[in-house]
């Protein structure tokens, strides 16, 4: 294919890390864009003879796929802290819930939606994954922002502050798919909050809808072994098994968690080709246990990666994701050579688009893909000297290396500045939430 | 104790960690220094009365003592990312120990350790341990740049670029620690490499010469069950009942990794008052093990935190190994209040210092301690709302949020801004470095 003659804009960084095809690392080339599009990516000397409105010069820096952060509760980043170091129960019963029963709305959702958005941006973020309450002020959120994500609305047996009942949540979120079926950035799909929380009607029910109108399943599935336990304590099968036999486990399914993981999961997440959702780091946080990563790729799983929520983690930082997914597969494998960082980078890239079902879109750097990208400044004493970009993107980077991004050929991030938020004001909103969090708590 | 009534220096922070006492937050206080002294913590209502040469405010920020990087080999930073993925054997053999037989000198090791101290200072450590070839080099690179620093000189049985056998490196060792007996800054401490690499006899004349010139001894220990199962096989004893039996286990002995801890190790350490120095990113990249740090805690043992080499973490950013700590005891224990934040705080600062023997003057922020101090900008998306500044410190921040550093009273960082360290000529000699270890390895 011809090079485009004329574009809007033309980056000249030193590397590009384009994902696909894997482990490659481009020197002295550049990238293209038009519209919300990737027109071209070109050795620097052709991109010579390319006319553009704006070009960019970014010596020192890798130019990567925008990261895709595949499974987060965004809100409760206005709860980041806020009980830390507890045991898993009393964390929850004693202070996540009652805090959420007591301000959860869509104001503290959008607020609490655009702080997370305002800091995945800053550390590398292009695409979320979302399950949370009024998903429809998370969806509106991320639209008028220009951040792309993907919404998974909640499916509870019983009420909640967004809804009475089964049948109630997926009527609410099949109109919120409706209200953004022409969406460039937000897809809604399917959030059955877990196996413990939906009985197998309502499950049977989603696994009917999501193949008739082929959307994707997001579920948290397998988080700790004791929930795994106790399900075949009363049903006399593990969860995995319940999802199949019901018909929910397909290239659709999205499971998040999975660290209770035999070998026959691992066989039948193969064979069915269903997605897996690692968040390493709050899976330790929480000591709900370790997803066995290097043994599903070996199979041929796609495994993504999430950060879970702020609440328990405490940052939605997917670079942070990337290094704790290495060390922690090294560790367990006892094997310093497992996931190397080429597979860490891809987990939060294009295995997050693919399990969403976006990988025609986004998740690489290639011509025809949407526009979403990221510079990550390595010129700094914490990522000298440098010998292989991918070893300083997921050992060195804590993501505060990131100064520019663009969504979809927009740029929402230029030296670390972000142009569709306004920090000040968004400060002073979260500081009222924490005082009237933090009173209620007294 | 009056308060001063004339001071050198001012600082009006929002919080106060003083670390000393154990999990505390001081509300609305100031801190006074002059020269190299920490003068005062009081209220600030009570600091309006005193007259200070220089009022520093910093509306946003937690001030805490300067971070104790206890283990490490600050010159490796050359080698960042030079071998990673693999093996530990290949790592060591075809890669790291080629690299440094080509390439290490007292050029190599002073430009290192400049970019470790450079690293180190903006993420937030004002102390570090080191272990390498050349210790005349970084001891004087250290001293030259204002940072403190605790020199363990190497000890092997064999010859290296820097000595020949143990007799030479411990006359060597003991001349360089003749060389800074007055420095403020530089402590010189005897450094046998590991049980593996120093026979018995040597062992046993460090333990009789410690003892004599009352001085720290920091050692590899118990790095990997392999090598301890080597030892056993070898010896018949655990290398820890070697070094008990020798004498060297003690107070001032410093055992860096302890990835194989029995509970009859863990008593031994107890009883004779040996302190433990957890490296929990460099032992996980290396797939090396995990160290049982609640059990060593729990039984009394003082634990303190290390980097490790930035070849085998990749970075030198305590927070992030605060961090790593926090979320790996959790996993390990299986309790998500295992290891809370106050405690990895104490360990990257307190019982860094007590484990170096300088917890009278380093550590906590105490009147009459050295002004050994960091200020961490919490205003930031990523660390709002903030309900407890030591969630935040340990679980949200990254290290680019440290925002002034000071060293025994003088500013060595200012708004992120190093003042001792030309950031463009210390990166334009890594670059040779650089050019020069890749050319050689192609």
């Amino acid at each position: 294919m011809a090079p485009p003659t004329t574009v809007d804009t033309l980056i000249h960084p030193d590397w590009i890390v384009p994902v696909v095809p894997h482990g490659v690392v481009l020197d002295r080339h550049s990238i293209a864009l038009t519209g919300d599009t990737i027109t071209a990516l070109l050795p620097r000397d052709e991109a010579a003879a390319i006319e553009a409105r704006e070009v960019i010069e970014l010596p020192g820096h890798a130019l990567l796929p925008g990261l895709v952060n595949c499974h987060g509760h965004a809100a409760m980043a206005l709860l980041r802290g806020y009980a830390d170091d507890q045991p898993l129960m009393p964390w929850l019963e004693q202070h996540i819930w009652p805090a959420e029963a007591a301000h959860v709305s869509e104001a503290f959702v959008a607020d609490g939606t655009e702080l997370a958005i305002a800091e995945m941006i800053r550390s590398g973020t292009t695409t979320f994954s979302d399950m949370y309450f009024f998903p429809n002020a998370c969806a509106a959120t991320a639209q008028r922002l220009g951040m792309r994500c993907q919404i998974t609305f909640p499916i509870f047996d019983f009420p909640t502050a967004w809804g009475k009942d089964a049948d109630d949540y997926i009527s609410k979120g099949l109109a919120l798919r409706d209200d953004f079926k022409h969406s460039a950035l937000v897809t809604v799909v399917f959030g059955p909050h877990a196996p413990y929380t939906v009985c197998e009607a309502n499950l049977a029910k989603v696994a009917t809808l999501a193949a008739e109108l082929d959307t994707p399943v997001h579920i948290h599935l397998h988080e700790t072994a004791g929930e795994v336990l106790l399900a075949v304590e009363q049903t006399g099968e593990r969860p995995l098994d319940t999802l199949n036999r019901l018909g929910l486990l397909g290239p659709r399914t999205q499971c998040v968690h999975m660290t209770d993981l035999g070998d026959q999961d691992i066989a039948l997440l193969a064979e069915t080709g269903a997605h897996v959702v690692h968040c390493p780091q709050s899976n330790m946080k929480l000591a709900s246990g370790t997803c066995r990563v290097g043994a599903l790729l070996a199979r041929g799983v796609n495994v993504a990666l999430g950060t879970d929520s702020a609440a328990s983690n405490n940052d939605l930082n997917l670079f942070g994701e990337m290094q704790s997914a290495a060390l922690l597969a090294k560790l367990h494998a006892q094997d310093a050579s497992a996931l190397p960082a080429a597979d860490a980078l891809a987990m939060a890239t294009i295995n997050g688009a693919r399990a969403m079902g976006l990988e025609d879109r986004i998740g690489s750097l290639e011509a025809g893909k949407q526009a979403d990208l990221i510079a990550v400044d390595l010129s700094g004493p914490e990522t000298q000297p440098l010998y292989h970009p991918l070893s300083q993107l997921v050992y060195a980077c804590n993501g505060s290396q990131v100064s520019h991004s663009w969504i979809a050929g927009e740029r929402v991030m230029a030296e670390r500045t972000l142009t569709r938020i306004d920090q000040g004001a968004l400060t002073r909103r979260i500081d009222r939430w924490q005082q009237r969090i933090a009173d209620k708590a007294r």
